[in-house]
């Protein structure tokens, strides 16, 4: 684990770490903020990133070292895709292969020896947390936004034991049953779509899984990948009818952007540490 | 003047307009940011950007519409030099022409045509606000970054009637001394030493402008352009020796980038909206 870059901000610091990742077999790039460096964190939520973006975009824009400063929690920012590679249809389409890799382990072709965003945020970032950082592992959270919001929701359901508390703004809820969700899964998990069921939150929900606390999702009204790719109110209706607690506010006027991220953080950063606090 | 993109962000918009300006002879683009949208903002701060940025950089990366949301000030902030054009030099470096003003009146041929961005600012920007945004002209004030630190510097300073006050986060106070304001000055104002003078802060409280307001600095000691291309100290030996009453904070271990100014902007706001509250 390198660390190639430090800003200081607020009382704390903003670090980007490179290291040689063994699930994806390239070197990976994410970004922490400390807000107190001296001292060991009490707690981490693992923030992941939407398509298009990469370990910068959250700590560069959502202004989230404000609200963690002087606190106890850190975040963690992974990269949204294996970078450096050069595999068939992978730099061809915003919503697939570099910068989408959609939190799953691939198993098409080429794909599935890089691929593996699924275990290298569940597995290599939660041990990142926990070796190098030295956050206790049952004080560790998750959330995202659109892409990753769909990460968060499902990398939690999977695993509730390793996660204390999830959220999302704006998620990808329903990924087979969207555009965006069906070119990704054919493209990393082919055609036979009982694979692509185990990387949907409805289907996982459907299935049983469950997380013992409320999940939160914030979603603007006025986002312009709503509700098509968001599929959001499919979320409702799976969490209604298999007793899954959850808080889904339809905001008006908020769009899928950053600005909408920035004005509803310190809802969420609150709800992983109330969380945090009862354990 | 058109209002081409909105995002609500917290209970507020932040706003991006292009207008048709008089000064660069150019389609100039601008943000804002107004924290209640359905009333007239009582006070406003003019943010000026610094080296390579545009408009956007400070309303995406800096936080300030956490920092003014609910209450009165909007701000606006203008990109950092006119676009679309094609003159000699002018994409060749990033510390001159596109992205790269300087908030000076050039006078050299090519560029004295359209690179006016101190008339831009101090007049079209600020009538703008006043007759657009319907704010008390008394109630304006000017702060920014860098090379856009430099530009409030100077233009409150020759202006001290139009603008409350003035604050700047690491800003070139003695560009005649530095390789950066040589450079530049000598693409926009030629050879004639003289007229550069009149755009250099520290050259300008010599011979004896004066802003009635302590004006506020911020500048990090790990700045990778501290202190050769600000030259912060010259500074606050000129006020000292003017008797113009200045606040320079030098902070350990900030750099130059926006995780420093997103740190104290809150700082920042609060000087200004302190110095509106008591006209």
């Amino acid at each position: 684990m390198k660390l190639y870059k430090s800003h200081t901000t607020f009382a704390g610091e903003t670090r980007f770490y490179s290291h040689d990742s063994e699930c994806t077999k390239t070197e990976m790039n994410f970004s922490v903020y400390l807000p107190q460096p001296g001292k060991k964190p009490k707690q981490a939520i693992i923030w992941l990133s939407g398509l298009t973006c990469n370990e910068k975009n959250f700590v560069e824009k959502s202004g989230v070292q404000g609200l963690l400063a002087y606190g106890d929690t850190m975040i963690i920012c992974p990269d949204t895709s294996p970078r450096g590679l050069d595999l068939p249809g992978e730099h061809d389409h915003y919503a697939f292969g570099s910068g989408a890799g959609f939190y799953v382990n691939a198993t098409t072709e080429g794909y599935k020896d890089h691929y593996r965003m699924y275990d290298y945020v569940n597995e290599e970032i939660y041990n990142v947390l926990k070796t190098e950082f030295e956050v206790p592992a049952n004080k560790i959270s998750i959330m995202g936004h659109s892409m990753g919001g769909h990460g968060a929701l499902i990398i939690g359901l999977k695993n509730p034991e390793k996660y204390s508390s999830i959220s999302a703004f704006a998620p990808v809820v329903n990924p087979i049953n969207s555009d965006w969700g069906q070119k990704v899964f054919t493209g990393y998990l082919g055609e036979d779509k009982a694979a692509w069921k185990s990387y949907d939150a409805c289907e996982l929900i459907k299935a049983g899984a469950k997380h013992p606390i409320e999940i939160l999702v914030d979603q603007g009204a006025d986002d312009e990948f709503y509700p098509e790719q968001l599929l959001t109110e499919n979320l409702q209706t799976v969490c209604d009818k298999q007793g899954q607690a959850l808080e889904l506010n339809l905001i008006e006027d908020y769009d899928h952007s950053y600005y909408f991220i920035s004005s509803f953080l310190e809802d969420h950063i609150a709800f992983h540490e109330a969380q945090f606090n009862m354990l």
